[in-house]
This record gives C-alpha cells, sequence and structure tokens, in this order.
C-alpha cells in the first residue's frame, strides 16, 4: 500500500528533534506560527539539492539529509545568524521507507546540533529534490553581508579549502586513488561541512563583510569585491589546507582547488585593519579558526599571487559539483 | 553562451516587483533579513510543484509563475496571515529565457497585487520543479488553526467548488467538450485560483478553525475534524457551484467534484453560532462571500447528505493532481 504525504510527514518528520519555545505552531496546520525575538532581524536563506546534480543518486540518503541542512547552515553562518527553524520540500519518486528514514536520521541529528526545529514543508512525488530554508536570527541591524569591505581591510578563511574539491575529484576517478586516511578525512569534509555559526555570530560588529564558500574561494571572495566596489590581492600560499590535502593534492591542483573549488562551506571574510587582533583573538576559540590570506585594495579585481608571483587560478567556480 | 545562474536571478528576478520597508536586505547576500512587525507572529508555509505532476509540461509559464505563488497565498489565507514575503527555488533543465520572462511576469503580477516582495531563494539546474515559501504576519496568537471547531459551530465555504476539478477532467479527455464561455470560466479557476486572502483577515477572532481546500472540500474537512477532535454533517446540496460548473457537470460529478475534487483553493473554515450572523455580514463584502454548508458534531467523521439522503462521496482526495 502506497504510503500517503500524511503518513510520511507524521512518521518521519512531524514529532522529531527539537521543540523551540519560540514555535507556536509547528508541522501540522497550513502554515507555521513562529515568534521572532524582539530586537532580532528574520534572516532567511533556501537551497536546493538535485539528485544527480548536487549528490550522488546512490549517495548514503544520512549524508543526504545531513549536507541539505549544513549548506543553509553555512549561510546563516555567512549572515551572522543563530539559525532557529528549518522548512523542508522533499520531492521522491517514491515513498522509500528505508530512505527516509536513513535521510531524516541525518537532518535531525545535525539539527538538533544547532537547536533548529522543523516546522513545516511539503512532500510530493517526482524526481529527488531537496529544498530547504533556514531561518535564523541577528540583532536588528547587525546582519553581515557581502557588500561593507574596505580598502586597507584584512581578508580571512577559516578552517581549510580545496579538500570537499578534491574528495570529489577523487571519487570522479580523475585524481589517483587517495590513501585510506586522507581519502575517509576528505571525503567527511565533501559529505558533512561544518558550518561555521560559532565564528559568524562572533563576527558581528567585527566583519566588515562576509560570504560562505560554496562556489570556491575566487567566485565568492569576487562576490564582496563587486558588492563593496573593491579589489584584493590574495597570497595563494597562505590559503590553509588540511594535511590530507596537502599530502594528496597533485601539481596544479595544489593551488588551484584552494582557490577554485566549491562545495566547501568555510567562510570568507573581511576585518578592519583595527580589529584585526581582536578578530584573531576571538575566533582562535572556534573549529576552523581563521587565516589571514590577503588584503582589500581599492583597484577593481582580483589579484592572486604565488610566493610574489602573478598566479592565474584555473577557471573559478565549480557552480555547485555537476556529475 | 549558457546564461550563469547570477544572471538569470539578476535579469528576472532581482529587481521585479514591490520593494517593502521591512525588507532590510533583499536578494544579492547569503540571506535575506526581515524585519518582522513589533506584535505580530511570522507565518510560513511551502508548496512545491513539479512538471508533469501538478501541471502539464507544456502550460503556459506566466500559469505557472502565477499558481506557484496563489498556492502558498492560499495557505496564508487559510491562516489569517497578511502574506509579505516569498522565497523561490526554481530547478531548471536549461536556461529557456522566454519560459523564465513569462514565468516571473506571472509571479510578479500576483506578487503585486498582494504586495509581496521576492526576497531570495535559489535556482539550479534539474528536472522543472518549483518550490515556494510564502511568508505573512498574523497579530500575536491570532493565527486561524485546523483544531478549535466546536460541537455547534457553522461550516462555511468560499466561493465555488469543483471548478478546477472540472476543468482538469475536461482536459484530460473525461469529459465532453465544454462550451467556449464556460471552458474559459473553468479554465481560469484551474489555472488561477484567487487566494482568499481578505476573507481569511476578516476571519481572525471570528473563524473557531480554517484550512483551504486543496486536496478536496471532504479530505480538507476531515483535517479540521480530526485536528478538532470532532465530527461534521455537510448538505451536499448546499455546497456553492458555479453557473459554469453547474450547466457541465455530468451525473455523479455534480455532487462528487465539489467534495472531492482538489485544486480548488477556497477555505473551508467554522465559526461558532452567536458569531454567524457577524461573519456573513462580514464576508459578504469580499470576493467569493462565504456559504453555509454544514455543521460540527461531538460524533466524530463527516456525513454527507443530499437532500436528506446519505450521500458517500467518491474516494475523497485528489492529493494534487497527476497527469
Amino acid at each position: 500500500m502506497p504510503v500517503s504525504e500524511f503518513d510520511l510527514i507524521e512518521r518521519y518528520f512531524a514529532h522529531h528533534g527539537v521543540s523551540r519555545p519560540d514555535v507556536v505552531l509547528g508541522i501540522s496546520d497550513d502554515g507555521a506560527v513562529l515568534r521572532v525575538p524582539p530586537g532580532s532581524d528574520l534572516v532567511v536563506a533556501m537551497d536546493t539539492m538535485v539528485s544527480g546534480v548536487h549528490f550522488f543518486p546512490d549517495a548514503d540518503p544520512a549524508g543526504v539529509g545531513y549536507k541539505a541542512l549544513a549548506v543553509n547552515l553555512s549561510d546563516m553562518a555567512a549572515m551572522g545568524a543563530e539559525p532557529a527553524w528549518a522548512t523542508l520540500a522533499l520531492t521522491l519518486p517514491q515513498s522509500d521507507e528505508a530512505w527516509l528514514a536513513a535521510f531524516s536520521a541525518g537532518l535531525f541529528a545535525l539539527a538538533g546540533q544547532y537547536g533548529v526545529q522543523l516546522v513545516g514543508g511539503d512532500t510530493c512525488r517526482g524526481p529527488l529534490t531537496l529544498t530547504v530554508q533556514m531561518h535564523g536570527f541577528v540583532p536588528e541591524g547587525m546582519a553581515l553581508r557581502r557588500a561593507g569591505a574596505r580598502p586597507g581591510d584584512v581578508v580571512y578563511v577559516t578552517g581549510t579549502l580545496g579538500d570537499a574539491a578534491l574528495a570529489l575529484r577523487a571519487r570522479s576517478g580523475s585524481a589517483e586513488e587517495l590513501s585510506h586516511a586522507h581519502a575517509a578525512f576528505l571525503t567527511e569534509r565533501l559529505e558533512r561541512p561544518t558550518p561555521r555559526i560559532q565564528t559568524g555570530m562572533a563576527l558581528r560588529g567585527i566583519a566588515s563583510a562576509a560570504i560562505d564558500i560554496s562556489d570556491g574561494l575566487a567566485a565568492d571572495l569576487d562576490h564582496i569585491l563587486k558588492a563593496s566596489g573593491v579589489g584584493a590581492t590574495v597570497e595563494v600560499e597562505h590559503i590553509p589546507v588540511s594535511t590530507a590535502f596537502a599530502a594528496m593534492a597533485k601539481h596544479k591542483e595544489r593551488w588551484n582547488l584552494p582557490l577554485s573549488g566549491g562545495d566547501n562551506y568555510e567562510l570568507c571574510f573581511t576585518v578592519p585593519a583595527e580589529k584585526q587582533a581582536e578578530a584573531e583573538q576571538l575566533l582562535a576559540r572556534y573549529p576552523g579558526g581563521c587565516t589571514r590570506i590577503g588584503v582589500i585594495e581599492s583597484s577593481h579585481g582580483l589579484r592572486c599571487l604565488l610566493n610574489g608571483e602573478v598566479f592565474e587560478p584555473a577557471a573559478s567556480g565549480y557552480q555547485h559539483f555537476s556529475l
């Protein structure tokens, strides 16, 4: 017997995870009723993942559930927002209960870590596609934006870059086989990125601009530069990479993947020079820390230097990865 | 040259439609920044439409854009909410600019009517799928819910029922050809449903329960009954139908489609007997008005009477229409 939309929602989504006091009415009605704290702005971000485009059709459904939430949490981090509520539109070719159980477990595991409640959404039949919208709060007027970088500001990134892109290349068979330990690390970085929520919130009032690195550092930093009407120089050898990445990246990958590899979900942000010490001290407390990679300049465009020489990055941006 | 996601958003979505003062930051960043008015609850609803499931692949894209917004506005109406902001996740097989231009025009035409601003979303490649999330406001604690109907309450619907279902049957070739004028009316009801926003807002503090009729009256009223722990008797001959419907519906369709036909987007709501006169007087001002069709009872379940005789509705609910 086919399972109805109503049953699916009841079984896998309706009574799972945290219950927040600011949710007046969650899953059960034509809409959710939510209460934004006084003095806060509401921040919303929406991302879609399509089977065969953003994840492999045979991907572990728990990982898909985790990542669908993680990419939206990363947008909250980039805005300096504290995440609160999620909605989910889930389009499924058929009612595959094993898939749904694992997907739901993956999604709620991450939601629980950040105190996020699933408050609504929609399920229907069609090609496997997921859209998550995340909702968070930021004190009024304190949201981090792309526009706001000024000449002299320091450019930082969190964590390490290139891991996800290298894992993806390995999977696609275009890199040699990775050693077991390194492969596990890199795959985890691809499939279960860590949203830098604490860092984003700590940067309120400190960062002059911020973005999350989903399309690749060069492409995403360029969004900051264009929105702010400035340029930047990045010293490529200062871009932080993981031990696994450094050990496994071949030739040009060593410099191109950290600059242009997508799907990374670290933050790139700028800080006025006078707040540099404060920012570095503060962020040292949080996972991923931060690394200075360059400086904002008045001359438009992004200039990359590798050990003092001009470095031309490969065609930038994966624009989400394609199979 | 393929058009990038960035260009698509810029060209068809970023600078269109109304600009609301409560939008601190719209399309342009990792998330939108929004300000909910003090003393208001936020109401959110999300609906997905899949090509080949919820609309014909060759459907007029302006109609698809209109309807993607309309079905979500209908959820706002059912909650008594005033709509404010929309987000859109658009998955497209390819960058079809003619399709996008028409889709965008249809969406913004309806958004403009209700003062709704598109504040964010996502575009990506994949099978044609649209998810819209609508956001609206209701004074704190005043949202209409499904739970709340009490024995003795009067059951009402707005507008006329069965129109969309009859239009769909005609299209699918399972009804005889409709006369030209009637066909135009019924098709319009299917493709461009009118969300009953004013009615929903007027019902704050008056209706004891409300829902929008998307899956069919019998199925949706049953959601109210179950959520409220009550039952109801509906007099089928009192369910309002349009002139076009009455002229064209054949045999059993005459009674079954108004009861079980989906995709209608009228409201069904219950009102305590002592507020009946107030409700009828108030709603007479708004398009669609309201019609009394039954009464809430303590005995669980939905009972249908046709001219005093027990009437068994056809298998209820289209659960969205399938091709």
